[in-house]
């Protein structure tokens, strides 16, 4: 039964997030309920790389499902394009090594946030980004980023809600970037805790503007408290950019299955 | 009693185009209320220089109202910008001269239809733009744009509904564009019937797929009948790029005033 891979984008604007919930506009949903229909398999489940929040967007989330039919890949991205709403699409489908997992052969993620700060916020920016007005003190946040990349209990960044493992993480990218009157956060990292993103996005900001010294945010690594952090930044500014796994060759499959 | 002029901007998305209806969203209705609020004036009136369709989108609309408040235009800019929903947006105002008038006093109006030629239409185009999946043929477009170029009975391409004195306009610029697998058609004359532009995308369209040589366009225009058109394109792909006034000196105002 062959396994595939897809690459979905979606604006995340009118759902409550990736993951399934009975009564909710989800792209898990969606999405789900298209591959069953196509493939004519009730039962057919479908794995994503990252649980992304209600109302986040996705450049480069990856999803994979297992079927008995065989799909020529482009053939597959058409039949489900032409059914799925013009806010989530599939922008590429391949077929995947036996026993690879859109989240468990994941070796990163990446993720951006965007922050615009023009006077004046166009409404077609509004959808895609939070608003400061004012200008920001880039060479602070990236002082405040670099704080933060390396191996670190993240549990000030996390949402109580959360449920991983450990609340220690590795970032190995923190990038503060202005183009266009919006600055860009993009962090990249083998995992997540929830909210962890938006919440660095926050902090960030408060460094920014002015309002934190950079030398605050290893404070707040070290408090290991939700208070100690910034605010949590809305959704609708937060980007999954991409999803990395190593090449099959280079061992992204489970260890169990490698040799 | 001074007049204020703004330059309006809007996803149309969710609204019923800009002129104001009961019972249902419209642009025209959303700045009416915060206007009249922040001026404290429930008999205030908002002229608009063009009367967009439902979910048509606008960059540079024109409104005009007059106050018994005196503004200064920044701080209006700001009241009116903090009560807007993120979909509406005051990108300036100003003083206009007495008699000045949103509609009255335009000379000219720039739309632009956006199609999609891209494999996948991407989630962030697709609120902005038509998908018409393969590549389209500029040059016989651009042919047929010429064409329509001029003063003609543009009676092919007006909606039933169309109240317009005169169905005979006249198009200074019709200009066919591709970048990042956009085709952009924009059209700029001094008035528009009702759906005029997106039937115009609709018709060149129908010539850029080779459907039509772009001489039937000319036959078009002569049959002055609806049913010889193209289609009339979804409102999603449509902006108001702007709106043009002759400058007070050279007569903008209405003709007995103007000395």
């Amino acid at each position: 039964m062959p396994t595939y891979k897809l690459l979905i984008q979606y604006d995340g604007g009118r759902y409550a997030g990736w993951q399934i919930q009975p009564g909710l506009p989800t792209i898990q949903g969606e999405l789900l309920d298209r591959l069953r229909r196509i493939c004519d398999d009730p039962g057919l489940s479908l794995a994503g790389a990252a649980r992304t929040d209600s109302g986040t967007h996705a450049l480069g989330q990856v999803g994979t499902f297992r079927s008995e039919r065989e799909w020529e890949p482009r053939r597959l991205r058409y039949a489900i394009n032409g059914l799925l709403p013009p806010d989530i699409a599939v922008a590429s489908a391949e077929v995947a090594p036996e026993g690879f997992h859109a989240r468990r052969s994941a070796t990163g993620r990446t993720y951006q946030y965007r922050i615009s700060c023009s006077a004046i916020l166009s409404p077609f920016v509004a959808r895609y980004a939070h608003h400061h007005r004012g200008p920001l003190d880039l060479a602070a946040m990236r002082e405040g980023a670099l704080v933060l990349t390396g191996e670190h209990d993240f549990s000030s960044f996390k949402a109580s809600a959360d449920v991983s493992a450990t609340p220690v993480k590795t970032i190995s990218r923190c990038e503060v970037v202005l183009d266009a009157e919006i600055v860009s956060i993009t962090v990249e990292g083998s995992s997540f805790l929830q909210h962890m993103v938006r919440t660095i996005a926050g902090t960030l900001l408060e460094v920014g503007r002015g309002r934190w010294h950079p030398r605050k945010v290893g404070e707040i690594l070290l408090a290991r408290q939700r208070a100690a952090a910034g605010p949590t930044l809305p959704a609708r500014g937060l980007f999954l950019m991409s999803v990395t796994y190593v090449s099959p060759s280079r061992g992204s499959l489970p260890a169990g299955e490698n040799g």
